[in-house]
């Protein structure tokens, strides 16, 4: 029979999990006591929380415990990134069946374990708690930039840029939800499974001071661009013709590609908006980067989100795009 | 119809919950960006959290949204009180089925922003995600005394003790269960409803050096001592005829209210070892504590938490005691 965790008191399930802890860089005091205690702070703090729900945010078939681990620390990483800040100290909070091996549960800690270490960050403590539906809760503690990046500093005339490409993961997550057409789509289901906080980019953006307005695109260009909009009070034109396609949608039609990259979600890329000052420094910092960065449009002073072609004629787009978590459920 | 979250966009229940959260003191952003910024620490930070699953830790019938908000709060501020800290910025993740009332979502978010504001605490940021069952995972940033007090610093020959009274939330959590026996019981669902973190008792016993080790009381003295005893390397005696029973269980039978004083869990008061040399300073320290403290019993050098009455002798237990809640869920 399985190891689950309902065979476990919870005390020797803590204690297993601590054992996969070991004390990080600045951390005083590690998981095993009330709280965790942490070095003092000569920076402004960041700090965030992100939660990964079985059903609605994954399927325990699509990925590995530690993948799933590592996503999770991933796409709270995503929002330090779009600060311009470095991770420091993480929480886990996991939800789990009582049947839940507890193998998945070792699998999980060593996941956000591995993702905090890889960026300098320490995984300082938790919580476990019985429920019916799995889920990940992971809040990050961050040491800020001065000043950080928010996403209300943009302005008319700011170019827009995004690191990496789009629709990949989105791809990716609806071949995980059809098996059946997976073969050779091996790339975009990486891309779902293991996203990568742009922690390098961000920082360098924001020790530059070459973004005036960064955030990270969880649920979409579309989306995530009008967020940033209406924080910074203005409009964006986004060019159809230059979104930076994840090389998996080739194989697709070109609009349903480009429905995918604009609106399909879950690519923690980073979108951000350049004084035309600083465009020479942002070409200077390319190398610097980590990643490739794309031109995609620029902030306009007419509220909403345009989607225009090369020639500046407005493209239709699908009817119901981007993410909208209670809706799909309904 | 009931205004629920399906019939809104997620930005929409977004903006409405900001709208429902002033930014606070040391807060040089919070929520609306992809993470609030804090002004710089100059004390070591305290980081922790703690989860409500409902179905596991509550009913939605037994105590309204706000109430639930507040007990999200001091269930992870009574962590902050066992190491003697200050809470400083609360993140809240709430995952929600979609049938859930708006008002109902409100109504949390205003009891985590009461009880943090209560302590000087701010709501800084969070989460909304779909699930099928509701849970608020909140994490809490706080101050930490120099030195924080742990669960590690007991010694043989430490005289124990508790703040507060006993067993009054666990009957009151009884008595939800079965609500036709609640009759003339509402002192004991209110203790169970409204929990208090010992926060003054704990910064002023850490503040003034008295407690040598700290724990909360979540899951019950008799597992917390032990976990205590655990982290310190020593063993405890518990005096049966000294715990404080809360007012409520004067109407049960001794037994059984000894059984929910030692076992019956979700008490957040504070259980904290004193030196003999400190006790003197303890007496002197008793008017600030801002709650009554019982001398409950002792660390020994022999390991495991016993039992006894007046004459030393070992006290029978129940079987079964404490929370487990992997096993309880089987």
């Amino acid at each position: 029979m399985t190891d689950a965790l309902r065979d476990r008191g919870e005390d020797a399930l803590l204690d297993e999990i601590r054992r996969l802890v070991p004390p990080g860089r600045g951390v005083l005091v590690g998981p095993g006591d009330d709280t965790a205690v942490l070095a003092p702070a000569r920076v402004p703090l960041l700090l965030t929380t992100d939660a990964l729900v079985e059903g609605v945010h994954f399927r325990r078939g699509w990925l590995t415990p530690r993948a799933l681990g590592r996503r999770a620390f991933a796409v709270n990483a995503s929002d330090i990134a779009a600060m311009g800040g470095r991770p420091r100290a993480a929480l886990l909070a996991i939800a789990a069946p009582p049947a839940l091996p507890v193998a998945d549960l070792r699998g999980m800690v060593r996941g956000v374990r591995a993702a905090a270490d890889a960026v300098g960050a320490a995984l300082v403590g938790g919580n476990l708690a019985a429920a019916r539906e799995l889920s990940l809760t992971v809040a990050l503690l961050g040491d800020a930039p001065v000043p950080p990046v928010g996403r209300g500093g943009g302005r008319a005339g700011d170019q827009l840029f995004v690191t990496g490409d789009l629709g990949g993961a989105a791809l990716g997550l609806r071949l995980l939800a059809r098996p059946r057409s997976m073969r050779g789509a091996r790339g975009a289901v990486r891309r779902w499974q293991q996203p990568t906080a742009r922690l390098c980019a961000g920082q360098e953006l924001a020790r530059r001071r070459i973004a005036a307005a960064m955030i990270d695109l969880s649920d979409g260009l579309l989306i995530d661009a009008s967020r940033l909009c209406r924080a910074s009070g203005v409009g964006a034109v986004l060019r159809a013709d230059r979104l930076p396609l994840a090389p998996a949608l080739r194989a697709l039609a070109p609009r349903a590609a480009r429905a995918l990259a604009l609106a399909g979600g879950e690519d923690y890329e980073l979108l951000f908006a350049v004084r035309p000052a600083h465009l020479g420094a942002l070409e200077r910092a390319r190398a610097a980067l980590g990643c490739r960065i794309t031109h995609v449009g620029a902030l306009v002073a007419r509220r909403g989100v345009r989607v225009v072609d090369r020639s500046g004629r407005a493209v239709v787009l699908p009817h119901h795009l981007g993410h909208q978590h209670f809706a799909a459920l309904r």
